[in-house]
């Protein structure tokens, strides 16, 4: 493996592990009071986005990455819209 | 401009907006006591990792997105463990 995935993979794991702990909690308290569902839909929409680029680019971190992320920023955007 | 650039400039536009307004609310304010500096320092680092990986890999949607966030994201933490 070469150092770039290496780096990109380390990067990965920051992104995803720092943005878990948050989403964990909205889907444990169901709270979504906090979060600005117009914002949030950019979140989703960029995570979407930062896939499609990483498919398009064949780039492994990026498309784990957002595809992970955009599955749980989705999940609480659809609870913050229908509750 | 290749498809693929226009994806990733979307992508980064998404992403820098809706992580500006948070950022500028603690700016703003100046309260970081909802900032758990140990989350925070693994965003940080992430944005951090993951431009290193966009100047590896010479991809400048990932550069711009990825460093503009690790500056706002170390300003903060930096107010975070100074305060």
């Amino acid at each position: 493996m070469d150092t770039t995935l290496i780096v990109g993979y380390l990067a990965s794991a920051c992104s995803v592990t720092s943005f878990v702990p948050q989403v964990w909690k909205v889907l444990k308290t169901g709270d979504t009071a906090a979060i600005s569902a117009r914002m949030y839909t950019l979140t989703v929409v960029g995570f979407a986005l930062w896939s499609a680029f990483g498919i398009l680019k064949q780039e492994w971190p990026i498309i784990l990455t957002n595809s992970i992320c955009f599955f749980l920023s989705g999940f609480i955007l659809i609870k913050k819209l229908w509750t």
